[in-house]
């Protein structure tokens, strides 16, 4: 039961710190602070250097008396350019002044830790230039799915092998909402207020539930993943703000459950002239970055990922299918994505060495939304008499989109038509939505939604 | 939907190149020579040089003609002593000659990649001086769970937090005979019999089915979690071999499933005086490291992992629950977390800097597994009269075993008395089925196993 005999070396030369300034103490930041502090030994140990924490830029001091009063400035601008500071960690998000503050450390070759999706979606290639012009590093785990090991294994543990797609949860307050109404058969408007009232949403909840913040982290892992620039923009975003107590019905129906997804895949579009083949050279590849609500079988592993918790599902060419699953949110599971970050930072500090840069080196293009070949699944309320399925079949067959099954449902005033398709492209089934909503006999379409996986 | 327009700073200098010597062309390392050579522009793109394969060390060359007959020796010793060579990756397993093939390697500073379990859990101290004392670089990636990232994250995203816990499925054998019984209902003889015809077990599967593979990895596990040194003779060991069909059904009787865990904690023994506490300083903590069957509910994240998959679930202070998942074995999931290592390796030896080191300042003490608080399910055959439940009852009573709950099924010969107990240290619960085997009234024995989470 005695542990080997060897001697353990120790790092821990208490002499040498590395000094950190952190911008923010909010949720995140507030904690990253208390386990600098609490847990300041063993991080030292892991380090072999002191962490010293030499500053905080907050906009008003007076609400954080937990924090030394000498450590506290409302000028970030200045903590940014102290030549003292070793490491900035960044956990005030937005993208202006952050974007400077962050570009003025890196410059003086200050490493960056930093939680904020939307600044690396949008400007991540201009922050990686200043972090390699200046040899610094510029580290982001805490920026998709909280404290979810997620940037490090694609960026470093999948660094040898090909990925094919990467599709999760990754934002929580969405997953909350579309579980509950799943669970509890609310519609979209009352668990939107229930998720706000137990402080899942936002007062203002467009960044989640329009898919703004699940389109920012698809950027970023698109971007790692395919080692190719995907900004926020080229990603198609589609929120939750549609999907209706009908959609859940109709996905439970044939055994799916509907999850908001960020979607990101390597594609080929070799022009065979097939339908979303698009206009590539024959044998070369593109990156689809998508989020959009999807109909997903039951079994599926991201099926029962449910309330505010993260899931990203990984699959590469050798590696098979990976799962990465935990708290998406929070401040303490931010903090240890941070705090892991900051240790890593420090240890290139005192042992010499870089984390890895930006490696966009595939730059392969982004395949328009049109081109992606999906799967629909549509319901429409239809008249009950002959030749309406006909006349259905027919506008599916206009389009090109081949009809996986039919299913007829009720009778009379009742009469319900479900349509699940084949892959097509997705202009295609969407102009094929649009077409049958214009048939007589079709009085409404009530469901239409894409569907991924094997269906029972 | 076009690329932001920064420039891509490339990092592939195609003058340089890391070169790269492999031991063993086996299952796993056939694999890693097959990306290394299929992907050797995007792997230098991604590491910045060239990685050039310089030798392979094989038994016997003339089973391996995909590989060039110039780079095949059988002089492994000859091939790590090597100046030229930058990187050694080894899988072929075993203690010796490996520890000396790789302690060779270390020595003269050439980076090391491993998949082996065995030698780390046993020989891991030894091989870390001989990295440090070398600068060199000592990367296992693959030595558990195969494809599935997990010691990356261990030892880099969570250095910032505390692990309460981890707890895994990490032998996919045992796991695939284990759902194989649970699933169609065989017996433990049959279930391996299945597992052997279709190659999902050994030979002579005693490595696996006895716990030796699980054992191995739980302690590099510890190891890394705990910042303490724990030897794979650290780690209590049962297998599956004695896991019966009955055990499988008492398990789903009260919702729960089979699985053989790997269980990793930190534990408090401040000696409080409570029983389990054991011998502690108040406030000290130890490692507790074990490999057994355990129930636990089918609704645990780790209930549902079938087959031959493995799943590591992990506990920390602020990043709370996280779940890894994937494929646990073979030869290309295990190719692709080498290749992770081969490259991590390369980027340091390119851009300089070390991977992490060994880090064992914690030297916690290794918890015996009588002083661990367990809960056990006993099943009972027992007569069927009055005085019998009191008879077990102080059974459990005279060791200070607190009963949970009591269930009695049947009459006459079929009576049977399932036994679910509170938390209780391993040795007072071993000591009370041994005194209940004891009793008149006990007819038989027919079911002992660890429980774990929350019962319906």
């Amino acid at each position: 039961m005695s542990n080997p005999p060897l001697p353990v070396t120790s790092r821990y030369s208490p002499t040498t710190a590395v000094r950190v300034g952190v911008l923010g103490a909010g949720v995140v930041g507030s904690q990253v602070i208390r386990l600098m502090t609490e847990h300041a030994d063993e991080l030292a140990a892991r380090v072999g250097a002191k962490l010293e924490l030499v500053g905080v830029a907050v906009r008003r001091p007076a609400r954080h008396p937990e924090i030394p009063a000498d450590l506290l400035t409302t000028d970030a601008a200045g903590l940014v350019a102290r030549g003292d500071i070793d490491v900035v960690v960044e956990v005030i998000g937005g993208i202006e002044p952050t974007k400077e503050l962050l570009l003025t450390a890196l410059r003086r070759g200050a490493g960056v830790v930093t939680a904020n999706k939307a600044l690396l979606a949008e400007h991540g290639p201009e922050l990686y230039q200043a972090a390699d012009a200046a040899g610094a590093d510029l580290y982001f785990e805490a920026a998709v799915a909280g404290a979810i090991p997620l940037i490090r294994p694609l960026r470093e543990s999948l660094a040898g092998d090909r990925i094919s797609r990467i599709m999760g949860i990754v934002n929580g307050t969405t997953n909350y909402i579309l579980s509950a109404m799943s669970n509890s058969g609310l519609g979209y408007p009352e668990a939107l207020a229930e998720a706000t009232r137990l402080g899942y949403a936002e007062a203002d909840p467009s960044a989640d539930v329009d898919g703004f913040d699940a389109a920012a982290k698809a950027a970023i892992l698109a971007s790692i993943g395919f080692h190719t620039r995907v900004g926020a923009a080229c990603v198609h975003r589609e929120g939750i703000a549609d999907v209706s107590a009908a959609d859940i019905a109709a996905a439970r129906q044939i055994g799916c459950t509907v999850k908001l997804l960020a979607i990101c895949e390597r594609v080929a579009v070799g022009g065979t002239g097939s339908p979303g083949d698009g206009a590539g050279e024959p044998g070369s590849e593109a990156v689809s970055a998508r989020v959009h609500p999807v109909m997903i079988p039951q079994s599926h592993p991201l099926a029962v990922v449910d309330g505010a918790y993260n899931a990203v599902y990984v699959e590469a060419e050798a590696a098979g299918r990976l799962m990465f699953y935990g708290p998406g949110a929070g401040g303490a599971p931010t903090a240890s994505a941070v705090l892991g970050d900051l240790v890593a930072v420090a240890r290139n500090k005192i042992a010499g060495g870089r984390g890895p840069r930006e490696s966009a080196y595939a730059a392969l293009p982004v395949q328009p939304m049109g081109d992606v070949l999906s799967r629909y699944h549509i319901s429409l309320d239809v008249d009950d008499r002959a030749g309406v399925l006909a006349a259905v079949a027919t506008a599916f067959a206009d389009a090109g989109v081949s009809i996986s099954t039919v299913r007829q449902e009720g009778r009379g005033d009742d009469a319900t038509l479900v349509v699940v398709t084949h892959s097509a492209p997705d202009a295609a089934l969407a102009g094929t939505v649009a077409h049958l909503a214009e048939l007589d006999s079709v009085h409404r379409v009530t469901s239409v939604m894409r569907v991924m996986g094997e269906l029972r």
